[in-house]
């Protein structure tokens, strides 16, 4: 799927894909998403980049950099993806003259978001500032999607304690797996961008102006916060689930104790009760009159000393 | 909620946010807790710093770093944070001419407990000295507050142990989990302001006198110090929380074996008794006299010898 | 094993072992598997190179490296290999003159593929531009071995993770090992791999063109993804496992559960109706004949509190 | 407490405090244990060290380091600490003209002795060669007492194996306990102190001769194999603590194998049994001769059975 | 003891210690294994080194290292040592002219095993070379030593695994943890070595010519390949041991089921027929000649709904 759009310093325009090379408009935002062959071709075509390199946009397991070639350069970072999972997919972006192309295979929310404030919104802050603040504005987005999902973890996790301190069961134990999951892929992509931004910060590449590197710097401070975060979060939730290993010891522990107990208590009585259940004839105090409440008797104080010698090994409190 | 407090190399007063330009005074401390946007605007125009900039200092997880602009430093620091657990806050130390400006989102204890000292005590001691040595003292009462609670948690993980060998319970566990966590925090917090201070110590900064970087190479220590202790506690920690789950297996065992021995203690007797309790006609020794006691005595005797066995497994010591 | 391919810018030609230096091919493809002494002999005395350098292309513990001797050299690279488990062999690759020799202890279906492609479809792709060319596309096949495989994994590791959350028995249990196994294995690989490539793209070899250096440069990235791939896996591993080993123990509380239970439901009521099987002649309500409904109502009314008990506490839902 | 042994290249002598700085002596030993604050300040005043400085040879948790002043030393130096557990202390060594002071808060064995020794044997021995020497011997001392105790440790390793492989139980873990916390402590004290002979046995100072620093060399080598030995005893630990939880799991796994086979073996029997003591009035072979005889048989037969089927299932060997 | 062995170019002899400084033999090999003090020190002074310098070679703890003194180097090796497990020990090599002196407190197999080489088979092969590939002659038997129990151990583990899917017992156990700490002494010593040979490699010394020189660095490969071994088999033993406890965790479950699953099924019964035990003179169906047949057959069917949840539950398969 292929969605253009042109800024000619005053305007913002959808455009189809041969009016690429357009040269009346300062900055022309194609974003390519999941795209069919034909559209590769004819993408290639009118913006000069063959498929093959188009493609590696299209990879979501490349690893982010960034790649100077003669007329464009190409900038792979990682995004959010947001499936069953939350994890990660990278996506391509070129940069030729006054085209900034995205290509993705998999849907991005972050673009879609500076599609719709460029379509309904202060498009003249997006724009006027140069492809340069463009691309700033695009790896911005994605941070900020980071930061949301982040502080989304950091609320999930206090949940979880709480939840994990009344029981365990197996959806909290996919719910666990589901966050570890996502750290590890978060780990992964904010440590290859952070590398991506620490070369656009330093190095004098012709796209950005000295006030874009300065906004990327900030952007490189906001994913070094994100990649803190990251390890802090992934600290907590090993502590978090060796409590709720602990836990479940504990309540296997109690539940053991009742077991033992209750086996302990009714043991003797059962076996007592057993014998005079014993069609002997002649068995003692059968036909004296106490007989069943002498038996009666000693079972009870059989349980209770049970009970007693629990009580004093602390087994009840 | 803003605080402001000027010293003129005689008396300490209070001022109200007009007066922060007043260059009749040596130093002037400016502590912006949690402001409305009032506040931060009227600050921000008095102080002549902008509000976007001001903000760095209101994001609590913000990187500690020292940063130099054309007019004033600015000094990211994390403090430790009173709430539910402990945990850490970061705040901003903005230094223009002679204003230091403390802000944060958060209550910061250290902060509160100098301003206290200035109030009633020794003010002299804090500003006598410059705004270099104010800074000192300010990073210095942060600094006493970790190793305040730091020398706690070793209490702490002295306490833990010795109920440990006790009994483990939830209340336990969430303790521990609490421990962890400020460690977590602590860990991130302490290295990060470890480098703060080191840029502090070596740098030639306006702000601060060779005197006062002294001091600072002297909290350096501190710090370190500090990360050392961490890393012991946290290993300590592993290894108490590794004693606990020990303990709760062998408790477990222990139950384990109780039940196994009553069970098996009164297997056979339970039948026996059982297979006497049927009902028919004949059986052997039902109408012998001696009958029950020749089963009685089996029972007693198969008792017996469960527990020699258990006696020779030593699992009765 | 031996297998000898020459290509003469036209044809390509299946070679017997004394043709070996044959100058009128541009490129010839010596493979060596599993050689015979013999073979090893008559292939040291054609080739030139001494059997005990041939040797440690056929060791599969050797560490992959780039060997620079005087008229040849020696690449040793790590391949995967398929046995019982994926594990990986070591090969050696010499190049001479016009000659690649790859010579190898175990089969590597990389070898075999390209085999095949040369015999039947597109030759030219691969020979046409020189052993320098023919050495990245031996190389690239290897890479897109473990490609596949790792591919696979990820979906192995859905599966393995589905399969958990219902059960978990030896065959689970042994295909992680498999896993853990196969990564333990790639991991190494790769990363020497990884060294190895790096040394090609660097390095001036006079056996590589520029371009060749270029393709190899494209392998050196893929293996940095491959190593990326073969982290998060082995981590998403070990938090499947925690997963395993935390629904095990939910599982194990949940029979615990069920056995506590049932023990307590009947503990009481078995003991009652066992006192009212002992044969004393007198026992309270024995001959009341709402005796029966009586104690019966007595044990239902047990049962019942310990249900009301157990569902006050949460363990019946 | 103060010791001040004075040496004038002939006899030791004990002096007063105030007879600190007679220069007759060759090398003067000041041992200051756990001062009163009287005592430091004598001390402050005769030695010509502030009190403040002083103090930091006092606090246990101090970094160990060396620091030069103007016209003294300070090493800081960690050494054994016996109490409870076996942790480590820092102390501190002030070296000022031919003034030699230990001072420290916590008891130092290794002082002791020194001290005992130059009493009763061969003062000369550590005293004729200058204040470098004696420097040396202290460290010395210091080195030999860690080897003492990490000798022992290796006994203790193999005493918990063997007790592990009979039993475990609070006690077991609690020692095991103690030696982590030891070696906890050790690796951080051990660790410093070679920073601190790195930078003796490098460093010129006017302190040392160049054969005292070559014995400080040796000094090095000795903490290295002592690091080396301590990380081998934290591994080996962590595999008998592995093995430790293990056994207890097979144990538990007896225990269940045990208790599970008991109440299979009896379930059918007890019931069988149970069945025939209802009373009711027709049930079959109740009036049969061979009733009993036939249900017994068939009770045997049935443990029988299952005691067959627990043989094929491995359970019974 | 000692064994002194001297080559003439000629033949082999064996010597008496007096005659060690024999000039007219190439290379002069003497092995000092556990000397009693008179051996030392009659070796020391034919030999012309400091007893003290000797006992570095005695010390089983002993830092692999190279150490130059004025007339002879020092070179401190670890080799494998037989005792009930597989350790390693140092030993030391002098060289000093035409005198190789290897000197150990413990048994080292290698040198016996040359020893008896030298004796029986091709002496020349070992000493014509001069004491350089002596040298390395004696390196290269320790190095193929650690192989040999390396490739023991690979079986090991396969053996391991297989064992773990039967069961797991204490001798298992014990095993396991020979294996690891096998593998902890290996890796420290495989470690050292490998920085013993990366001098002996690099650096000119003049005991041995360019060739011993490129065999050393052969052997140096070797020793890298036997740490990538030695980490695979760690990394492997964690991953058959984690599947150990995994199976133990797995087996604990199905008794657990099983147990479980019998008290269910015969809780009920045996409830029932306890109720028609009781001697109530009026009970339901107690006269009823059907009484028998109706509870018998409420019994039963409450064992088969037992029967059929569990079959629902997936219990019973």
């Amino acid at each position: 799927m292929l969605k253009i759009i042109g800024y000619d310093g005053e305007e913002i325009e959808t455009m189809g894909p041969e009016e690429i090379n357009n040269e009346n408009y300062n900055v022309i935002w194609v974003d390519c998403y999941d795209p069919s062959d034909e559209e590769l071709l004819q993408l290639s075509k009118n913006i000069g980049i063959e498929i093959e390199e188009l493609k590696a946009g299209l990879d979501e397991l490349e690893v982010p950099r960034v790649e100077e070639e003669d007329d464009y350069y190409l900038i792979v970072y990682k995004a959010p993806l947001f499936e069953e999972d939350i994890t990660t997919t990278s996506f391509g972006i070129f940069i030729k003259d006054n085209i900034i192309l995205t290509i993705h295979i998999d849907k991005i929310n972050s673009l879609g978001k500076i599609y719709s404030l460029l379509k309904t919104k202060k498009p003249k802050t997006f724009l006027d500032r140069g492809k340069g603040f463009f691309l700033y504005s695009l790896l911005n987005q994605i941070t900020i999607s980071y930061s949301r999902i982040m502080l989304n973890l950091d609320d999930e996790l206090d949940r979880l304690e709480e939840v994990l301190l009344k029981h365990q069961d197996q959806n909290i134990t996919t719910e666990i797996l589901q966050l570890r999951k996502t750290l590890v892929y978060f780990h992964k992509a904010l440590v290859s961008n952070k590398d991506v931004l620490s070369i656009l910060k330093r190095k004098y590449l012709p796209i950005t102006t000295q006030d874009d590197r300065e906004h990327i710097e900030d952007l490189y401070y906001d994913t070094l916060q994100l990649i803190d975060m990251e390890t802090t979060y992934r600290e907590l939730l090993v502590s978090t689930m060796d409590m709720g290993i602990s836990l479940e010891n504990i309540r296997m522990n109690q539940k053991m104790k009742i077991l033992t107990m209750i086996t302990a208590l009714f043991a003797l009585p059962v076996w007592i009760t057993g014998i005079y259940g014993m069609n002997f004839k002649y068995m003692p105090l059968l036909n004296n009159p106490y007989g069943f409440w002498v038996i009666f008797g000693i079972t009870i104080m059989s349980i209770m000393l049970v009970l007693y010698v629990f009580s004093i090994e602390k087994w009840i409190k």
